[in-house]
């Protein structure tokens, strides 16, 4: 049988969603069709607000809705945990076993998709290095995230500014995002001068 | 970390969609932020289109964008498959097992929830059992699904029309939606008459 057009338009649309297999996306598709008009209009709204509203904070680099992140704005401190996304700030934040300030990469370097260092946001990260003690690598204990963990070491320590990685007791392969509260913490706790 | 205004409200949102919990909300959310603003819009469109464009079968209540689907147009079969929901016809037509025609309850009785045989799209089924010698009836086999098969039996048998159910080869409790292809099909080659 034939999907409906509209039904197979909006399938594709669910699919770019992270994690949704055609199968998912056509039962959120078809969901949609119970959903009252002003709930469309809201999704719709919704979509177009976090387009238009989410952007980066001029600091790190994190999401926010104004022009400074509200961890910016709240925190003062010497020590900066550098991640690659967002997201690993949240998960971070969750463990609540770090009270410094972060810089997010946006990314991690890798030769193989021709990603250098100028495609990451480690430009505004030098110029925060004067009001800073230590920094935090905490990319993902992968092949990448150890490349950039190892260069940004390499770039920041002959400025007198200490260097440290968080410990491997997140698995080899694995990634940040999905770890438990209690990995994380630990990670932060018995992190290694580089 | 309190989370962006308009992050929380996309992933609200997302949570509408069945299966999906406040993480993976989140975590849709988030993922949105990296579409351009081409794909936020077509999105958009997809989600209005799909509530302007699908409608019901004027002939047997399945999902259509024009007055009748595209089985009812392409088929003239005195076998009427009756099911629950359109999801049930897609899951029955993909196994390629049975050519005749359907009807789309939109549900089964429930006296729990209070659906009774006026909340079912029973009456327009009624009206086509002139061209029909066997009405198939292919609820879920659950309790709703069960008592909606009695209560059709009841209601038919005494026109002179055949009833049968599909084979308990499907079981009790689960739903037809997931359902491998060749259970469905066996259930339907052994239907048995009521």
């Amino acid at each position: 049988m034939k999907e409906i057009r509209a039904i197979s338009a909006l399938a594709n649309r669910f699919s770019a969603l992270p994690g949704v297999g055609k199968k998912t996306a056509l039962k959120y598709a078809y969901s949609v069709i119970d959903m009252t008009d002003a709930d469309v209009d809201a999704f719709c709204i919704a979509l177009k607000d976090v387009k238009s509203e989410v952007k980066l904070c001029s600091v790190c680099g994190n999401f926010t809705d104004a022009d400074v992140c509200e961890i910016c704005k709240a925190r003062k401190s010497d020590r900066i945990c550098v991640v690659s996304y967002p997201k690993d700030v949240a998960a971070i934040e969750k463990t609540g076993a770090f009270d410094g300030v972060y810089h997010v990469l946006h990314g991690t370097l890798s030769p193989m998709a021709g990603r250098t260092p100028d495609d990451l946001n480690i430009k505004s990260l030098m110029k925060r290095l004067d009001q800073a003690k230590e920094v935090i690598i905490a990319t993902n204990p992968d092949v990448e995230g150890e490349a950039t963990a190892v260069y940004l070491a390499r770039l920041i320590k002959p400025l007198g500014v200490k260097v440290t990685r968080i410990a491997q007791g997140i698995s080899m392969g694995s990634e940040l995002e999905y770890a438990d509260a209690v990995t994380i913490a630990q990670a932060l706790g018995r992190r290694v001068e580089l």
